[in-house]
């Protein structure tokens, strides 16, 4: 019997040393009489303790600079969708917003529920099969922020650099690429992520803001809802999610153990370059998703085979083998590999191994 | 080496069993090819009989009846501050809130930021150590909705029995009661909980809503804010917190497993009258802080001793004897002891022997 490997878009996989730490302290910590980690207050000196190495740690994963916040809440990339817009899109100022799939539009719909969108760019007329050409777009007069999405899960396409926009405070959910490669912190307003990818389980979002940006919100809205507040408290405004942040922890000492982000960068492109080589290599067996190469995503490799009822084989026939969770989303169809930080290389060459077998039977 | 009982005011203590559970699955889900809990999609039809089976058993355990909806949020009660308002509280109308000390106020503040408010009954001139007399309250005309806080954490006050508003939108906060005694639900709008005292662990939010109600809130309102989107989409509009949810349903089984809330609210009851008539029976050497014992809490019970001193020596020698977090909140002062769902019998009568025997010595 071979071990499961997981493609799960998300919740995703989670490295088997993260869970046993988890499970440990979700038994006892011995630091607070062996009382379990989701039992004691969050106020307590070991959880403070906590959080602060959990930002710690982040800070030297990512480089984060001094002029930037690291904040941990509650509400997911949909909870940002709506918050970004509440605190900086004023009367009279526009969210600028690159539209990249399914999650691009709903932080777009978000938006406009609470002020003035325009979408400056937008991949929809090409089934968002590739990523929009940003040459020759225009920002809108008075622009509160540029809104761009860094990887697009169900679409399989990813800023191969995210893009510039110069002193125009650019935000970017990094949902599904935290952690998973270098990105030049200093250059952005705010970055945030949910964290059941590449950083944790679901339940706690992490984001990253320029103090500055911080400081110039709205602060006639609800308390709850402003990032000043929550890094005026620590992130504890309200009692964190605690056990969700101890996961992180625990995620962070891991990725420093195995070297950092940019040793899980090039572990993220042996994997994708193991998948999309056994779909080139496929004689149009296996067709990509995305049509620019460049756009493809390291993090979700998408691809089509010569029919729907195959893939429905190819379905059956991989979690038969172990490959679990490799069906596409439903509204891009196909299937899905989603190559998390967690995923081993091995993960990516028992999969390739099987689409070879597979062809080769089909 | 005695067993420590954990007295801590939230997150709160968690049964054996629920914990041994939760690990369990943190490990690995036999129905999920092994995979652990959190390393799966919430879509998975696994995970969706598993917030099936936390609704199911939350409504059998509480009685909830068909006319109200369960929801699984994010946020915390400080969200449902927030939310609450920006669903209902429309120009024109009002918010009746009645204050009970820290938590009533924080939901206070926040209505203001979004509409009218009044407070029609408040406890701050007593010290918050009773709980405001309702008699001759009258509404304000046109009032959206009144709000009240079940039991205050802080100053030990509980309603013995909640207000009765009529036919006016009742909303309760019940974030350190619920599950601890039965609740006529059918009498009101919504009903909202963090886990983390009585229900499970910190990062998901339980709300009861009046369907009725909910479909008359506000639509032009972020998505992600609106009761009625959750409620459509199975509390999955967004991913929820998928470990904190499993661990709901842990102590569901095990409430049920005891009786349900009908025999916890017994088991309580026998835990309070322990612990008060510790404070009673002192000759005046403890001091209950509520000054209307109809209006003590069953959930934390705060007294004070002769002197801030030895109210540092009781918590320093109840830690030694292995009685842990009794510190009170330091709006308060003194001492709290903290007795939700999952502490033990025992555990309050070890409190009550400790008390004895530190008066004897003091």
């Amino acid at each position: 019997m071979t071990r499961p490997v997981n493609f799960s878009p998300g919740p995703a996989i989670v490295a088997p040393e993260v869970l046993e730490q988890a499970a440990s302290a979700l038994m006892g910590v011995p630091e607070v009489q062996g009382l379990s980690v989701v039992e004691i207050s969050h106020r307590l000196p070991w959880f403070e303790g906590v959080v602060a190495e959990t930002r710690d740690r982040l800070r030297r994963l990512m480089g984060i600079p001094d002029t930037h916040a690291i904040l941990f809440l509650q509400g997911g990339a949909r909870g940002q969708f709506a918050q970004v817009p509440l605190n900086w899109l004023r009367p009279g100022t526009v969210g600028a917003y690159i539209d990249t799939g399914v999650w691009s539009k709903a932080a777009i719909d978000e938006a406009r529920t609470l002020g003035e969108v325009q979408v400056i760019a937008s991949g929809e007329s090409e089934g968002y099969r590739r990523l929009p050409a940003l040459e020759g777009v225009a920002l809108p007069e008075r622009t509160a922020y540029v809104h761009t999405t860094s990887n697009n899960t169900i679409y399989g396409t990813q800023w191969p650099e995210l893009p510039d926009f110069g002193a125009v405070p650019h935000v970017v959910d990094i949902s599904s690429d935290i952690l998973a490669r270098p990105i030049d912190v200093s250059r952005f307003a705010l970055l945030y992520a949910g964290a059941q990818k590449n950083a944790g389980v679901s339940g706690v979002t992490i984001a990253i803001i320029d103090k500055a940006w911080m400081a110039a919100a709205r602060e006639d809205i609800p308390a709850i809802w402003q990032y000043r507040v929550q890094d005026a408290h620590d992130s504890m405004f309200n009692t964190p999610p605690t056990f969700a942040i101890y996961v992180t922890l625990c995620v962070c000492r891991w990725l420093e153990e195995l070297g950092g982000v940019a040793a899980m960068a090039a572990r993220n492109e042996d994997k994708a370059r193991i998948v999309y080589a056994a779909i080139d290599g496929s004689d149009g067996f296996y067709r990509g998703v995305v049509t620019e190469p460049r756009h493809r995503s390291r993090m979700n490799a998408t691809f089509r085979l010569p029919s729907e009822a195959l893939e429905k084989t190819f379905v059956a026939e991989a979690e038969a083998a172990g490959l679990h969770h490799l069906k596409g989303h439903r509204k891009a169809g196909g299937i899905r590999a989603s190559l998390y930080n967690a995923l081993p290389v091995e993960g990516a060459e028992r999969l390739a191994e099987f689409m070879r077998d597979f062809k080769a039977r089909h």
